[in-house]
């Protein structure tokens, strides 16, 4: 990406073994995140550009003399952060926070839409599917790179547990992932805010049980009603505007939790009396997808969730500009990049 | 009180049974609250006034036709919101949003600076000790009424836990208090942020491993010094203003959550991008002590804590508006009202 709304395909050189933990990934599948809009949308003209896409699976080709989990052939997914997985914060399920980790295509790693990358830390980073490179499963595969285990981030820190009520704003990916793993997880009332009718349309097959396409005081006032008066226990936010974080911290219930998920384009929110007297939580962040593929890997497997199904359009390296358009002008939800 | 400033002593109607719930309660110890301070500080000048007082016990003078659970005679503590007890918040441990209950002073409900208070629901508000009206131990089950349940939900909600690190920011009782119940929950490191030497005094001895004067910039070096840079898995607010919910912001370890117990004097925290990539949690809120009374109680009555030593001053009912001024002043922690 060389500014906004300036995505190139540019040939660059071949990724190769650099330290001895590294392994060389042939990309099978990567993807253009609801997160790579913000620069799509507002980067400064760069002349030497970055490197783009941070979720992706493929193939091992080569891997360093210390990399001992992992051998050409492998098929294997990486989160969405790189990180040693052995360090204090990842032990604890904090990978975005590894003492020795980062992201995708910056200082010299390479972004995951593209035809290979060099994995830092491959043995802590990666982890292998047992599947082959055709299985039909790779959609679905790879939103554990990102997506779903955002989602799944999403309740778990809002503490989505069986018989509670959830509200999800947002009908992105992010949302729509979320609404999947707050189903997984029991909720009982699921209510989706968003109001592209395709992407509510999923929501509603992901196990949304509500949909309220209203925004600003009347979506509060929906959520309410469909409540009966009283919110939700978790608010899972994945837009990051002023306006939805506000709508979140009054559909929550008291007690209850708004769970963040959306890229903040603010950089304040109201957090006073009123939320300190209802004991208001507010939680969440960027996902350790790391600390959850594990758990979420079987389900994928043995066909209990589909979450690949956000993907709506698949696309080669050459219409990754066109995929980025697709995606800002709302006509994709998530584009697949098939290299 | 009258407005800022103004506290004073008044005769009023003695209360009596209103409700088949209610409960009359002669006190035998009341206190003055940090929060009370506020409106001693900025209340505008009411002709009526409003009672004060939402810390007591004492002993059951009268009951209702419903009530069950106490006979005249039985000492009894009141956490400082009346609740029924019975409703889904109250059931879920969340008194302070109980559907029918309220606070002590507002209402036709008498405040806890008194003789005596008619206490609504008594079967669900009020707590049963098994100690007799001279006991030693009063000024401890004292604490149950408020500040040391405040404290206990600070470090619980906060996510203390055995070997686990924890700042407390606020050297007044309610800091003391979330020191002691970190303590009792096996927090390895205490750092306890306060300039009043008497006060962080007994701070280390409730179980601060560290005492930090500094303020602003200056603490929140000191703290990250004290943690080999990373700051403590919790940080207990119990201050409430713009600059200490900013330290506490960032004295808070990646994936931590900081609790706050302060009355917010600020309407917005700053909670953008920065809170996000480091997974930070902001929870806490007005403490359902009800909810924590059984489980605190063993511990004072077996000497294993003794959070009354906040009181450093005891006075009679005709010295409350002396005592608002000691605490405003800082020259008592806290102040024990004998009528």
């Amino acid at each position: 990406m060389h500014g906004a709304g300036d995505v190139r395909v540019e040939h660059v050189p071949d990724p190769k073994i650099d330290r001895a933990g590294d392994a060389v990934v042939r990309v099978l599948r990567s993807c253009v995140c609801g997160s790579d809009l913000w620069p799509y949308g507002a980067m400064a003209a760069s002349e030497h550009g970055r490197r783009m896409g941070h979720e992706f699976l493929g193939v091992v080709e080569d891997t360093g003399a210390d990399v001992s989990g992992f051998k050409p052939g492998d098929v294997v997914v990486a989160p969405f952060i790189w990180a040693d997985n052995t360090c204090d914060f990842c032990r604890a399920g904090l990978q975005p926070s590894c003492r020795h980790g980062g992201q995708w295509g910056l200082n010299g790693v390479d972004g995951g839409q593209g035809e290979a990358v060099r994995v830092p830390f491959a043995d802590g980073t990666l982890v292998k599917l047992p599947v082959g490179e055709d299985s039909a499963l790779l959609p679905s595969l790879l939103t554990l790179s990102d997506v779903f285990c955002t989602g799944h981030h999403g309740v778990v820190t809002g503490g989505v547990k069986p018989g509670l009520s959830v509200t999800v704003i947002g009908d992105g990916a992010v949302g729509l992932s979320a609404v999947l793993a707050a189903r997984r997880l029991g909720a009982e009332q699921i209510i989706l805010l968003g109001r592209h009718t395709d992407r509510t349309d999923l929501g509603r097959e992901f196990g949304a049980t509500d949909v309220v396409a209203e925004r600003g005081e009347e979506g509060v006032t929906k959520v309410r009603e469909l409540t009966g008066g009283d919110g939700t226990h978790t608010v899972v936010e994945c837009v990051g505007t002023d306006q939805s974080m506000r709508t979140a911290l009054r559909v929550v219930r008291d007690g209850g939790a708004v769970s963040r998920l959306g890229v903040p384009q603010y950089s304040e929110i109201p957090f006073g009396m009123d939320t300190i007297m209802r004991n208001i939580t507010v939680t969440g962040g960027v996902a350790p997808a790391r600390a959850y593929i594990e758990e979420l890997l079987p389900d994928i497997l043995e066909g209990k969730v589909e979450p690949g199904r956000v993907f709506d359009r698949t696309i080669g390296l050459d219409d990754v500009p066109d995929g980025y358009r697709a995606m800002a002008d709302r006509e994709a939800i998530k584009v697949l990049v098939q290299p």
